[in-house]
């Protein structure tokens, strides 16, 4: 199957992420509907344009017609629901999602998932510190990086259908990586990220501190605003991945505290030398 | 003194920050010349109309007229600026910074200063990841926070002119605080973030780690781009603080480490509730 204007395309949860998706295609002419158990949510849906048909319940008839389901769910329930519904679905289907963990996810899927149906993991590298459908943009994926996650049950012409989705969304970069090489690596860019977030905002208590702040503080604590619920289950199902990216980063910190403590400050301004060099490489293409 | 129109400013050192301040008083009238060591920057400040005058050398007209010094030097060269050149002030003079750090400097400036000269701290927190005059911005510190740090040898005229160009400056906020309660301040909210961003960026090695990236690696580690020379000198002029900070932060980050590690799901959803209630207290006044 190839990604064309006559692909019926379903989104499953129409939050940020799923409501940005519809946003981004139905503006360039894609078919989009929805399914959310939130009435809300379908009815700003069908007010804005971005779908053309949506329900509150697991709607047959948009099951049946779709040709490209996209899961917009919580890790746990991309599972459940793929158990629940997947005998709805018409044969040769394609879904994909947007779980930021995949190991676990993936294995799971692909073994209670019907065999003429195929998952392709996908992770868009992108978000908000606000969810929810009102705060989705068009534009979120603009610059960003999207990572296909494939396995050995994927096909190739699955895998090119998924990228063809991430370059209609405006991806940046579109990559390619094992479960495991997906998994290690977000537990670093994403997960300790927001680890190291919330931790630097909760662990001091001081008051007034914003009065004395500049932008690097806000900076790193924008994703300190996070979703408790969401962000919980990512971890835990990264959980051992990321205790080794966390280790991994307090050893660094701890080899920076030591040249402190020891006054080296040619081996202070290596490091600071590595890091600017490093950091470089790391601006959206846009901004380059 | 009051600081008007008539007020002589002098910008020692035409960087970033004395570029800014060159820029944004000289748009609302004020008379602002500049010395600094570097041709360049004195043709560009001439030719950019953010100075009316300026030299690459201790000009004694320029400094003889003085009636507010601003010095936007290395925190080393704050002192050393001053043991060489206080006696070409006129008796009045007020003299303030924008140095990072406050504990050790002021103590050194105001042990050595003329009693006929007045030197008040401060501390505008702003700043970019890129450096020079050329990058300088008027609106640099529209919006952010501006520390005045008096002691017990300022008048309280002296503060207030200060509390004046930081209001001309156009901060949001104008605290006071003891050098004591800045360093700390400081080293939390500026230091550590840079060390943290530091650490990140050096820590894990793997190359192509850009194409997986998002917007939160993104915004933790912008300010790993870092000029080593400036940041090594403040880190150590704060070491004790620093560590003291570096501790703080090091704690909570394992404790949260020990609840994933415990798969304790309800701790961690309670640290992330405390993590965004307090942040919400840390956006710009403007972004609220």
């Amino acid at each position: 199957m190839k990604l064309t204007k006559e692909t019926n395309i379903l989104i499953v949860g129409l939050g940020l992420l799923g409501g940005s998706y519809a946003r981004a295609l139905s503006e360039q002419g894609y078919a989009v509907a929805a399914l959310d158990t939130r009435p809300g949510a379908i009815e700003y849906g069908l007010s804005e344009g971005m779908i053309y048909a949506g329900s509150t319940a697991p709607d047959k008839d948009l099951l049946g017609k779709a040709d490209l389901v996209v899961l917009a769910l919580y890790p746990h329930l991309v599972i459940s629901w793929l158990r629940d519904y997947q005998h709805l679905l018409s044969p040769g289907t394609c879904i994909t999602d947007v779980t930021g963990v995949k190991g676990t996810i993936v294995g799971e899927v692909q073994a209670l998932l019907r065999p003429d149906l195929e998952f392709i993991a996908a992770h868009p590298m992108a978000g908000r510190e606000v969810g929810g459908v009102e705060n989705s943009r068009a534009d979120l994926f603009r610059g960003a990086n999207y990572i296909v996650v494939p396995t050995e049950r994927n096909t190739e012409e699955g895998v090119a259908l998924c990228e063809a989705l991430g370059r209609a969304l405006g991806f940046a970069r579109i990559s390619r990586l094992s479960p495991e090489e997906h998994d290690a690596v977000i537990g670093f860019v994403s997960q300790l990220t927001h680890c190291i977030a919330v931790s630097l905002m909760t662990c001091n208590r001081q008051e007034h501190l914003e009065d004395y702040t500049g932008d690097s503080f806000r900076d790193l604590t924008r994703i300190a605003r996070i979703n408790d619920e969401l962000w919980s289950e990512l971890f835990l199902f990264n959980r051992e991945e990321l205790l080794r990216q966390i280790d991994l980063f307090s050893h660094e910190l701890s080899t920076l505290r030591s040249y402190l403590e020891a006054g080296d400050r040619e081996a202070i301004r290596a490091m600071m030398r590595l890091s600017t060099a490093r950091r470089a490489l790391f601006d959206k293409p846009t901004q380059a």
